[in-house]
Protein backbone atom coordinates (compact mmCIF):
# COMPACT_ATOMS: atom_id res chain seq x y z
CA UNK A 1 0.00 0.00 0.00
CA UNK A 2 1.77 3.24 -1.00
CA UNK A 3 1.40 6.65 0.68
CA UNK A 4 -1.46 8.47 0.40
CA UNK A 5 -1.72 12.64 0.73
CA UNK A 6 -4.65 13.99 2.07
CA UNK A 7 -4.62 17.63 1.01
CA UNK A 8 -6.99 20.78 0.66
CA UNK A 9 -9.48 21.52 -2.09
CA UNK A 10 -12.04 23.82 -3.61
CA UNK A 11 -14.33 23.07 -6.49
CA UNK A 12 -11.51 22.60 -8.38
CA UNK A 13 -9.57 19.07 -7.37
CA UNK A 14 -7.06 19.95 -9.41
CA UNK A 15 -5.50 22.82 -7.86
CA UNK A 16 -4.92 22.14 -4.32
CA UNK A 17 -3.96 25.40 -2.21
CA UNK A 18 -3.15 25.13 1.11
CA UNK A 19 0.33 26.67 2.05
CA UNK A 20 1.01 23.48 4.56
CA UNK A 21 -0.16 20.71 2.06
CA UNK A 22 2.01 22.30 -0.45
CA UNK A 23 5.03 21.86 1.56
CA UNK A 24 4.38 18.40 2.13
CA UNK A 25 3.95 17.79 -1.35
CA UNK A 26 7.78 19.16 -2.08
CA UNK A 27 8.57 16.82 1.06
CA UNK A 28 7.57 13.53 -0.85
CA UNK A 29 8.74 14.50 -4.28
CA UNK A 30 12.17 15.61 -2.10
CA UNK A 31 12.37 11.71 -0.99
CA UNK A 32 11.16 10.75 -4.41
CA UNK A 33 8.85 8.67 -2.96
CA UNK A 34 5.37 8.39 -5.45
CA UNK A 35 2.35 9.10 -3.13
CA UNK A 36 -1.24 9.45 -3.89
CA UNK A 37 -2.88 12.66 -3.52
CA UNK A 38 -6.62 12.80 -1.71
CA UNK A 39 -8.50 15.61 -2.17
CA UNK A 40 -10.43 16.58 0.90
CA UNK A 41 -12.81 20.18 1.43
CA UNK A 42 -12.58 22.24 4.72
CA UNK A 43 -15.51 20.94 5.81
CA UNK A 44 -14.70 17.15 4.98
CA UNK A 45 -11.73 17.13 7.42
CA UNK A 46 -12.89 15.98 10.66
CA UNK A 47 -14.49 13.27 9.22
CA UNK A 48 -11.03 12.05 7.49
CA UNK A 49 -9.35 8.50 8.23
CA UNK A 50 -11.96 8.50 11.32
CA UNK A 51 -11.27 11.85 12.88
CA UNK A 52 -7.87 11.47 12.39
CA UNK A 53 -6.71 15.36 12.71
CA UNK A 54 -8.75 18.62 12.75
CA UNK A 55 -6.38 19.71 9.86
CA UNK A 56 -4.55 18.60 6.56
CA UNK A 57 -2.01 17.28 5.82
CA UNK A 58 -2.62 14.31 6.66
CA UNK A 59 -0.22 10.95 5.52
CA UNK A 60 -0.98 7.62 5.51
CA UNK A 61 1.69 5.72 5.27
CA UNK A 62 0.70 1.94 5.20
CA UNK A 63 -0.89 1.64 8.95
CA UNK A 64 0.87 4.74 9.49
CA UNK A 65 -0.91 8.24 10.12
CA UNK A 66 1.09 11.65 10.39
CA UNK A 67 -0.53 15.23 10.71
CA UNK A 68 1.18 18.08 10.57
CA UNK A 69 3.22 19.26 7.45
CA UNK A 70 6.13 19.53 9.87
CA UNK A 71 5.70 16.38 12.03
CA UNK A 72 5.99 14.73 8.35
CA UNK A 73 9.06 15.91 7.15
CA UNK A 74 10.77 14.74 10.41
CA UNK A 75 8.61 11.02 9.55
CA UNK A 76 9.88 11.03 6.18
CA UNK A 77 13.54 11.90 7.40
CA UNK A 78 13.43 8.98 10.14
CA UNK A 79 11.48 6.50 8.16
CA UNK A 80 13.30 6.64 4.84
CA UNK A 81 17.03 7.88 5.73
CA UNK A 82 18.22 6.30 2.50
CA UNK A 83 16.51 8.96 0.35
CA UNK A 84 17.75 12.24 -0.57
CA UNK A 85 17.72 14.26 3.13
CA UNK A 86 15.29 16.59 4.04
CA UNK A 87 17.30 18.15 6.97
CA UNK A 88 21.16 17.69 5.99
CA UNK A 89 21.23 16.87 9.76
CA UNK A 90 20.42 17.63 13.49
CA UNK A 91 21.46 21.32 12.97
CA UNK A 92 19.40 21.98 10.18
CA UNK A 93 16.70 19.43 11.86
CA UNK A 94 16.41 22.34 14.75
CA UNK A 95 17.03 25.72 12.78
CA UNK A 96 13.80 24.72 10.44
CA UNK A 97 11.76 25.56 13.08
CA UNK A 98 13.21 29.25 12.92
CA UNK A 99 12.39 29.16 9.27
CA UNK A 100 8.91 28.27 10.09
CA UNK A 101 8.28 30.67 12.58
CA UNK A 102 9.58 33.20 10.42
CA UNK A 103 7.23 32.08 7.40
CA UNK A 104 4.09 31.62 9.99
CA UNK A 105 4.59 34.78 12.32
CA UNK A 106 5.85 37.21 9.20
CA UNK A 107 4.91 35.73 6.07
CA UNK A 108 1.73 34.55 6.80
CA UNK A 109 -0.80 37.22 8.20
CA UNK A 110 0.26 39.26 4.97
CA UNK A 111 -0.65 36.35 2.51
CA UNK A 112 -3.26 35.59 4.61
CA UNK A 113 -4.90 39.13 3.33
CA UNK A 114 -3.95 37.95 0.03
CA UNK A 115 -5.54 34.80 -0.48
CA UNK A 116 -8.95 35.78 2.18
CA UNK A 117 -11.01 36.68 -0.55
CA UNK A 118 -9.80 34.10 -3.50
CA UNK A 119 -10.29 30.94 -0.63
CA UNK A 120 -13.56 32.27 -0.32
CA UNK A 121 -14.47 32.59 -3.93
CA UNK A 122 -13.07 28.97 -4.91
CA UNK A 123 -14.98 26.99 -2.23
CA UNK A 124 -18.59 25.44 -2.98
CA UNK A 125 -21.66 27.14 -1.05
CA UNK A 126 -21.39 25.06 2.20
CA UNK A 127 -17.54 25.58 2.86
CA UNK A 128 -17.95 28.90 1.84
CA UNK A 129 -20.03 29.59 4.71
CA UNK A 130 -17.65 27.36 7.12
CA UNK A 131 -15.10 29.48 5.65
CA UNK A 132 -16.52 33.15 6.13
CA UNK A 133 -18.47 31.81 9.83
CA UNK A 134 -14.83 30.55 11.42
CA UNK A 135 -12.68 33.46 9.71
CA UNK A 136 -14.66 36.44 10.49
CA UNK A 137 -15.12 34.70 14.59
CA UNK A 138 -10.99 35.12 14.04
CA UNK A 139 -10.68 38.32 12.58
CA UNK A 140 -13.54 40.17 14.24
CA UNK A 141 -14.35 41.61 11.16
CA UNK A 142 -15.94 40.73 8.03
CA UNK A 143 -13.46 38.97 5.31
CA UNK A 144 -13.72 41.97 2.99
CA UNK A 145 -12.51 44.46 5.22
CA UNK A 146 -9.95 42.25 6.74
CA UNK A 147 -8.60 41.85 2.91
CA UNK A 148 -8.63 45.54 1.88
CA UNK A 149 -5.70 46.04 4.16
CA UNK A 150 -3.77 44.30 1.64
CA UNK A 151 -1.88 46.87 -0.24
CA UNK A 152 -1.30 49.07 2.69
CA UNK A 153 0.56 46.25 3.68
CA UNK A 154 2.34 45.35 0.75
CA UNK A 155 5.21 47.55 1.06
CA UNK A 156 5.79 45.99 5.04
CA UNK A 157 5.70 42.97 3.30
CA UNK A 158 8.43 43.35 0.78
CA UNK A 159 10.78 44.81 3.61
CA UNK A 160 9.97 41.86 5.67
CA UNK A 161 11.42 39.56 2.68
CA UNK A 162 14.88 41.19 3.39
CA UNK A 163 16.36 38.43 5.28
CA UNK A 164 15.68 35.73 1.90
CA UNK A 165 17.50 38.46 0.09
CA UNK A 166 20.60 38.86 2.35
CA UNK A 167 20.66 34.72 2.94
CA UNK A 168 20.35 34.67 -1.30
CA UNK A 169 23.92 36.62 -1.35
CA UNK A 170 25.33 33.44 0.26
CA UNK A 171 23.79 30.98 -1.65
CA UNK A 172 20.73 29.86 -3.91
CA UNK A 173 18.82 28.33 -1.76
CA UNK A 174 18.09 28.23 2.06
CA UNK A 175 19.43 24.31 2.38
CA UNK A 176 22.63 25.96 0.69
CA UNK A 177 23.20 24.81 -2.89
CA UNK A 178 20.41 22.77 -2.96
CA UNK A 179 17.13 22.99 -1.21
CA UNK A 180 16.71 21.48 1.57
CA UNK A 181 12.83 21.53 4.21
CA UNK A 182 13.33 25.21 4.88
CA UNK A 183 13.21 25.82 1.52
CA UNK A 184 10.01 24.08 1.31
CA UNK A 185 8.43 26.00 4.37
CA UNK A 186 8.73 29.59 2.51
CA UNK A 187 7.64 28.42 -0.85
CA UNK A 188 4.51 26.50 0.58
CA UNK A 189 3.46 30.21 1.60
CA UNK A 190 4.20 31.81 -1.57
CA UNK A 191 2.50 29.12 -3.18
CA UNK A 192 -0.56 29.30 -1.58
CA UNK A 193 -0.94 33.38 -3.24
CA UNK A 194 0.02 31.76 -6.77
CA UNK A 195 -2.30 29.16 -6.87
CA UNK A 196 -5.26 31.66 -5.65
CA UNK A 197 -4.46 34.76 -6.96
CA UNK A 198 -2.83 36.52 -9.55
CA UNK A 199 -1.76 39.41 -7.08
CA UNK A 200 1.64 40.08 -7.71
CA UNK A 201 4.09 39.11 -4.59
CA UNK A 202 7.29 40.41 -5.98
CA UNK A 203 8.30 43.49 -6.73
CA UNK A 204 10.64 43.11 -10.55
CA UNK A 205 13.56 41.91 -10.26
CA UNK A 206 13.56 40.73 -6.68
CA UNK A 207 15.55 37.68 -6.39
CA UNK A 208 13.03 36.04 -3.69
CA UNK A 209 11.19 36.20 -6.96
CA UNK A 210 14.18 34.01 -8.56
CA UNK A 211 14.37 31.56 -6.19
CA UNK A 212 10.42 31.34 -6.16
CA UNK A 213 11.22 30.41 -9.37
CA UNK A 214 13.84 27.93 -8.80
CA UNK A 215 11.45 26.19 -6.61
CA UNK A 216 9.25 25.84 -9.34
CA UNK A 217 11.44 24.28 -10.87
CA UNK A 218 12.43 21.06 -8.43
CA UNK A 219 10.89 17.85 -8.83
CA UNK A 220 9.73 17.68 -12.32
CA UNK A 221 8.40 21.12 -11.68
CA UNK A 222 5.55 19.02 -9.84
CA UNK A 223 4.22 22.71 -8.22
CA UNK A 224 4.25 24.50 -12.05
CA UNK A 225 2.21 22.00 -13.06
CA UNK A 226 -0.74 23.53 -11.21
CA UNK A 227 -0.98 27.06 -13.16
CA UNK A 228 -0.95 30.35 -11.33
CA UNK A 229 -4.17 31.61 -11.34
CA UNK A 230 -5.10 34.30 -13.80
CA UNK B 1 51.11 30.32 19.91
CA UNK B 2 47.30 30.45 21.12
CA UNK B 3 44.22 32.33 19.37
CA UNK B 4 44.26 36.00 19.42
CA UNK B 5 40.49 37.94 18.86
CA UNK B 6 40.72 41.38 18.03
CA UNK B 7 37.79 43.17 19.11
CA UNK B 8 36.35 46.85 19.14
CA UNK B 9 35.74 48.56 22.27
CA UNK B 10 35.50 51.89 23.80
CA UNK B 11 37.46 54.11 26.25
CA UNK B 12 36.88 51.13 28.67
CA UNK B 13 38.61 47.85 27.37
CA UNK B 14 37.16 45.61 29.46
CA UNK B 15 33.82 46.20 27.71
CA UNK B 16 33.50 45.54 23.79
CA UNK B 17 30.38 45.81 22.53
CA UNK B 18 30.20 44.88 19.05
CA UNK B 19 27.73 42.18 18.16
CA UNK B 20 29.96 40.63 15.34
CA UNK B 21 33.05 40.14 17.60
CA UNK B 22 30.28 38.58 20.59
CA UNK B 23 29.63 35.95 17.62
CA UNK B 24 32.84 35.13 17.90
CA UNK B 25 33.78 34.91 21.73
CA UNK B 26 30.49 32.65 22.05
CA UNK B 27 31.89 30.61 19.06
CA UNK B 28 35.47 30.28 20.49
CA UNK B 29 33.98 29.53 23.77
CA UNK B 30 31.61 27.12 22.46
CA UNK B 31 34.45 25.11 20.98
CA UNK B 32 36.44 25.84 24.18
CA UNK B 33 39.21 26.91 22.83
CA UNK B 34 41.50 29.48 24.90
CA UNK B 35 41.76 32.78 23.48
CA UNK B 36 43.47 36.15 24.39
CA UNK B 37 41.14 39.24 23.53
CA UNK B 38 42.74 42.33 22.12
CA UNK B 39 41.08 45.36 22.18
CA UNK B 40 41.12 47.83 19.63
CA UNK B 41 38.77 50.94 18.45
CA UNK B 42 37.29 52.10 15.49
CA UNK B 43 40.28 53.83 14.46
CA UNK B 44 42.59 51.15 15.05
CA UNK B 45 41.43 48.33 12.87
CA UNK B 46 42.87 49.88 9.77
CA UNK B 47 46.20 49.04 11.24
CA UNK B 48 45.45 45.93 12.50
CA UNK B 49 47.26 43.30 11.50
CA UNK B 50 49.08 44.97 8.33
CA UNK B 51 45.94 46.23 7.01
CA UNK B 52 44.49 43.03 6.65
CA UNK B 53 40.77 43.75 7.25
CA UNK B 54 38.67 46.91 7.59
CA UNK B 55 36.36 45.24 10.31
CA UNK B 56 36.63 43.36 13.42
CA UNK B 57 36.25 40.35 14.68
CA UNK B 58 39.66 39.26 12.92
CA UNK B 59 41.07 36.39 14.84
CA UNK B 60 44.67 34.86 14.33
CA UNK B 61 45.00 31.19 14.83
CA UNK B 62 48.68 30.83 14.42
CA UNK B 63 50.08 32.15 10.98
CA UNK B 64 46.62 32.17 9.89
CA UNK B 65 43.99 35.31 9.71
CA UNK B 66 40.30 35.22 9.59
CA UNK B 67 38.09 38.41 9.65
CA UNK B 68 34.18 38.25 9.49
CA UNK B 69 32.82 36.21 12.44
CA UNK B 70 30.38 34.11 10.03
CA UNK B 71 33.51 33.07 8.20
CA UNK B 72 35.27 32.53 11.72
CA UNK B 73 32.96 30.14 12.54
CA UNK B 74 33.05 28.24 9.50
CA UNK B 75 37.33 28.23 10.24
CA UNK B 76 36.53 27.17 13.59
CA UNK B 77 34.38 24.35 12.32
CA UNK B 78 36.47 22.66 9.53
CA UNK B 79 39.99 23.00 11.58
CA UNK B 80 38.49 21.83 15.25
CA UNK B 81 36.38 18.96 14.27
CA UNK B 82 36.72 17.22 17.34
CA UNK B 83 35.35 20.26 19.31
CA UNK B 84 31.52 20.68 19.73
CA UNK B 85 30.16 21.44 16.56
CA UNK B 86 29.19 24.92 16.38
CA UNK B 87 26.51 24.07 12.97
CA UNK B 88 25.72 20.30 13.54
CA UNK B 89 25.52 19.28 9.91
CA UNK B 90 25.37 20.71 6.23
CA UNK B 91 22.07 21.67 7.08
CA UNK B 92 22.40 23.65 10.22
CA UNK B 93 25.43 25.47 8.23
CA UNK B 94 23.25 26.76 5.45
CA UNK B 95 20.36 27.23 7.79
CA UNK B 96 22.53 29.65 9.55
CA UNK B 97 22.89 32.13 6.52
CA UNK B 98 18.97 32.86 6.85
CA UNK B 99 19.32 33.06 10.98
CA UNK B 100 22.24 36.06 9.92
CA UNK B 101 19.61 37.45 7.32
CA UNK B 102 17.07 37.61 10.13
CA UNK B 103 19.22 39.26 12.36
CA UNK B 104 21.04 41.96 10.16
CA UNK B 105 18.20 42.55 8.23
CA UNK B 106 15.59 43.16 10.97
CA UNK B 107 16.92 43.01 14.20
CA UNK B 108 19.95 45.51 13.56
CA UNK B 109 18.00 48.24 12.09
CA UNK B 110 16.40 49.49 15.28
CA UNK B 111 19.08 48.08 17.71
CA UNK B 112 21.31 50.44 15.52
CA UNK B 113 18.60 53.10 16.68
CA UNK B 114 19.26 52.01 20.29
CA UNK B 115 22.97 52.24 20.49
CA UNK B 116 23.90 54.65 18.39
CA UNK B 117 24.07 57.47 21.02
CA UNK B 118 25.69 55.00 23.47
CA UNK B 119 28.43 54.00 21.16
CA UNK B 120 29.39 57.80 20.54
CA UNK B 121 29.01 58.15 24.33
CA UNK B 122 31.81 55.35 25.20
CA UNK B 123 34.20 56.45 22.95
CA UNK B 124 37.12 58.65 22.60
CA UNK B 125 37.31 62.08 20.74
CA UNK B 126 39.49 61.18 17.82
CA UNK B 127 37.02 57.96 18.00
CA UNK B 128 34.28 59.78 18.56
CA UNK B 129 34.82 62.42 15.28
CA UNK B 130 35.15 59.39 13.39
CA UNK B 131 32.16 57.39 14.45
CA UNK B 132 29.59 60.96 14.24
CA UNK B 133 31.53 61.76 10.59
CA UNK B 134 31.18 57.81 8.95
CA UNK B 135 27.53 57.19 10.55
CA UNK B 136 26.00 60.51 9.73
CA UNK B 137 27.08 59.89 6.18
CA UNK B 138 25.51 56.54 6.05
CA UNK B 139 21.86 57.70 7.78
CA UNK B 140 22.03 61.11 6.28
CA UNK B 141 21.23 62.72 9.57
CA UNK B 142 22.60 63.86 12.67
CA UNK B 143 23.17 60.79 15.31
CA UNK B 144 20.74 62.63 17.91
CA UNK B 145 17.86 62.64 14.83
CA UNK B 146 18.22 59.36 14.12
CA UNK B 147 18.31 57.90 17.54
CA UNK B 148 15.17 59.56 18.58
CA UNK B 149 12.86 57.24 16.19
CA UNK B 150 13.80 54.64 18.60
CA UNK B 151 10.82 54.82 20.48
CA UNK B 152 8.35 54.77 17.77
CA UNK B 153 9.58 51.78 16.52
CA UNK B 154 10.12 49.83 20.13
CA UNK B 155 6.52 48.42 18.86
CA UNK B 156 7.46 47.03 15.01
CA UNK B 157 10.74 45.77 17.15
CA UNK B 158 8.74 43.74 19.53
CA UNK B 159 6.34 42.30 16.86
CA UNK B 160 9.14 41.38 14.81
CA UNK B 161 10.62 38.78 17.49
CA UNK B 162 7.87 36.69 16.59
CA UNK B 163 9.82 34.48 14.39
CA UNK B 164 12.16 33.40 17.75
CA UNK B 165 8.85 33.28 20.03
CA UNK B 166 7.33 30.77 17.69
CA UNK B 167 10.47 28.84 17.48
CA UNK B 168 10.91 28.70 21.56
CA UNK B 169 7.26 27.46 21.30
CA UNK B 170 9.10 23.79 19.78
CA UNK B 171 13.06 23.42 21.35
CA UNK B 172 15.18 25.83 24.05
CA UNK B 173 17.36 27.25 21.42
CA UNK B 174 17.74 28.15 18.08
CA UNK B 175 20.05 25.03 17.53
CA UNK B 176 17.87 22.58 19.30
CA UNK B 177 18.10 21.19 22.79
CA UNK B 178 21.69 22.93 22.65
CA UNK B 179 22.81 26.18 21.30
CA UNK B 180 24.67 26.40 17.81
CA UNK B 181 25.99 29.29 16.05
CA UNK B 182 22.38 30.23 14.93
CA UNK B 183 21.71 31.49 18.63
CA UNK B 184 25.07 33.64 19.05
CA UNK B 185 24.37 35.29 15.48
CA UNK B 186 21.02 36.62 17.42
CA UNK B 187 22.65 36.44 20.91
CA UNK B 188 25.26 39.12 19.63
CA UNK B 189 22.44 41.25 18.20
CA UNK B 190 20.96 41.63 21.88
CA UNK B 191 24.21 41.73 24.08
CA UNK B 192 25.84 44.52 21.92
CA UNK B 193 22.36 46.41 23.51
CA UNK B 194 22.97 44.71 26.83
CA UNK B 195 26.66 46.16 27.24
CA UNK B 196 25.44 49.74 26.05
CA UNK B 197 22.58 50.99 27.55
CA UNK B 198 19.81 49.96 30.28
CA UNK B 199 17.02 50.67 27.27
CA UNK B 200 15.18 47.65 27.92
CA UNK B 201 14.65 45.46 24.67
CA UNK B 202 12.05 42.91 25.89
CA UNK B 203 8.46 43.39 27.47
CA UNK B 204 8.05 41.41 30.67
CA UNK B 205 7.62 37.77 30.20
CA UNK B 206 8.91 37.96 27.08
CA UNK B 207 10.34 34.35 26.27
CA UNK B 208 12.99 35.88 23.96
CA UNK B 209 14.10 37.54 27.26
CA UNK B 210 14.29 33.94 28.63
CA UNK B 211 16.46 32.64 25.95
CA UNK B 212 18.44 35.58 26.01
CA UNK B 213 19.46 34.87 29.57
CA UNK B 214 19.55 31.41 29.02
CA UNK B 215 22.44 32.31 26.47
CA UNK B 216 24.23 34.62 29.01
CA UNK B 217 24.61 31.50 31.29
CA UNK B 218 26.17 29.38 28.80
CA UNK B 219 30.52 28.80 28.70
CA UNK B 220 30.38 29.58 32.35
CA UNK B 221 28.97 32.78 31.73
CA UNK B 222 31.64 34.34 29.82
CA UNK B 223 29.33 37.20 28.01
CA UNK B 224 27.51 37.64 31.28
CA UNK B 225 30.83 38.79 33.09
CA UNK B 226 30.44 41.91 31.74
CA UNK B 227 27.93 43.58 33.53
CA UNK B 228 24.89 44.99 31.74
CA UNK B 229 24.88 48.94 31.19
CA UNK B 230 23.76 51.16 34.16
Amino acid sequence: MGIVLHELVGTDKSRPFSPHCWKTVMSLAHKGLPFDRNAVSFIDIPKLENGYSAKVPVVRDGEKLVADSFDIALYLEDHYPDRPSLFKGEGGRAMARFVEGYSQMILHPFLNLVVLMPVHDVLDTPNQAYFRESREQIFGRKLEDVAADRDSKRDAFTKSLAPIRKMLLSQPFIGGETPLFGDYIIFGAFQWARVLTPYELFDEGDPVADWFERCLDLHGGIARKVLAAA
